[in-house]
């Protein structure tokens, strides 16, 4: 099943530079897991601003849910999350 | 270059079958093409929602305004579009 | 699995009296069938608001999509959907 | 009385993780206390959101207030209450 | 118990007069009748807009429910209800 | 004459808990005698919310300001007024 | 006492060409009389928009209520009401 | 040419009383001289909020520009600015 | 003196083929007209909706107010007007 | 391409002046270098408000996300990209 993802991050002000690193590469390693994974199947970056647009690909709500709370920067995000399912004019039977 | 596009369907209620009908496979016919020619990259339903999540893949911001105008249901749509690039954590150099 | 729907109705006011009986009659029959099906889980009045909250559950989101696009009242509802998953904090493992 | 009531939760970032934590299960505790005598009906996860969808069985608005007043994470909950009632397409004489 | 309403009138432009004039009648006795028998406790026009602000005291959401459905312009009404209690600063113990 | 005015409280987390209880016993106190005085006509907490319904009967708009800007908490709160009226379908002349 | 009003006009499409101008003409014929009694102390157009805001100067609430009511075009208009004071940094006692 | 321009104020809760007292004064003083080279034609506050509306009255665009970047408290407002002009309806033909 | 104008237009689905097209040429010719003069510095459409982002240069609001209200379109428009004046960052004295 | 952008800047009120002062300086350099390229074709303060509206000339999506991330000021601004194109209208086949 398809889910599609919006996250806008928005790391503290406050927060020492270190931990946003720290924060943004662990976030990183977790998000290429998930992609050769086939979890997450696409990801891409909104023009502009720190925020990205997602397609998730899992079994059920409850590994999607687990997948999100499982980000480091989910925290500091803020997330909308919207099931998508066959459009009747798409050439695709499966369209990831 | 990807374009996240939104479409609201909202047909009006005095519209004629016939008429719906025609637009609506018009439209699907024109949406088979641009999905055959790689344009329409992604076409998905919004569970629930007369409307759909879709990305295009075009040369430029005239050639995707001149797909979404040729939409036969597009004066009936309210539609969003955001400008997506590569994503630093994306796997993919190009995630079409 | 479990989704939160939110379905507000506006029937045109041009729409004769007779076709929205038949509409909510048909509606009627179809969520009391869903109901006993177990798929339609819960279906409550918003107190002063032609407006119920519902929750379903389905086995997949193509599911979901289907039964919402069976409902004859779909056209003049405005729907809004929230997939949902177990609270850490429930008691049930289930919470149908 | 059911009251479908959706919190969402925002703790500060200055929060220190010790009190966050004693917070979440003083907060736990008693949510398992109201479900158990049956006074919080429903309690559920919106996926991917620090944020709750619950229905409360309540004798009045006072004792809904009483109680939400009561839950320690209050103080950083955004709250919004809706008054629901039977809806006439519902197979059951009350739906809790 | 207490509950806050407002409530927006729109009658459509194209309703004939003496439509619009008994409407309004019917809904004047109705609510000269709630307000005597103490259910309809408050009912104030908000300045310059076709909109009131009324307290209705009710035994229940369904009592609630029941007093609004019955109101001639409902079809023609956006409703809001916001459940009252008690406030801790009041110098009543019941402020109706 | 009548206002309408909601008051929605946001103290600052990192108030100290003895400057709250201050500010909220001066609060109470100066409600209490505005309410004697037949000012602060009604003072209902909606339910689940750190916020109130209001009705102040003033003799200008100056003299609610006045009050109002005397209100301990004022700095902490989001306020809005509504001038309210003598409703046609209401029973009373006055209803305060 | 001084009241902020906004008007925004939106005369339905359908409606015939000599009513539209009959209407605006009795609106202006009134706006005149009120601007002249001083009751209507400014009007003004928000550049492009088919609105304006205008200050009324009344005695109550009930005023304003029974002044706007009486225009011809307020069926047609979405109105917000604002009640105003002296402001602290006016360097007039009366800022009509 | 006029402009109508709302502001509203928020000052940091942090902000030393003494910083908060001498940037109001010096906001007053540059707002008594505005209004009286007759720049700053109109100022009032809106009732029960830490806001104004004032009615502006320049040569051009970048005059407006350099009177609101000059006051002291710009930093801690929030700005809203509408061009203004003569309403058809209007007895007069320069409305100040 | 600059200003930014942003226009939605939304002609109504009832309205005759002949008529439509009737007013978009005598907007086109009079938006050729004032663009020629200089007066309306910049029109671009939106990529995938009915409406545009324009840049007009008038010598004050009342000429901005009568160029918006000469175009046919306009009772079809929903219009946002935002004045503009040089940026400190501009390398032009004058970005027309 | 050209893409309409709107950049709001909020710096936090905690900010060393200098810091504050070291990355408006840097700011500004860029904006001159990406004006003097024709990449940052329009740059225009809104009036009243720390705001800008701009307008870019850039080769693709990719490019203008470079762009805008190169902005020392980015962090602190809330960024919103409209893709425009060719009005039929303008009597410009090129309008930057």
């Amino acid at each position: 099943m398809l889910f599609h993802v919006r996250m806008n991050v928005n790391l503290p002000a406050a927060m020492p530079a270190e931990e946003a690193t720290r924060l943004k590469l662990d976030e990183k390693a977790l998000a290429h897991r998930l992609q050769e994974e086939g979890k997450w199947r696409h990801l891409w970056r909104i023009a502009g601003q720190y925020a990205n647009v997602s397609v998730f690909d899992v079994d059920s709500v409850d590994e999607l849910h687990a997948l999100l709370t499982s980000l480091p920067l989910l925290p500091y995000m803020q997330v909308e999350v919207m099931p998508l399912c066959r459009h009747p004019s798409s050439i695709r039977l499966d369209d990831r």
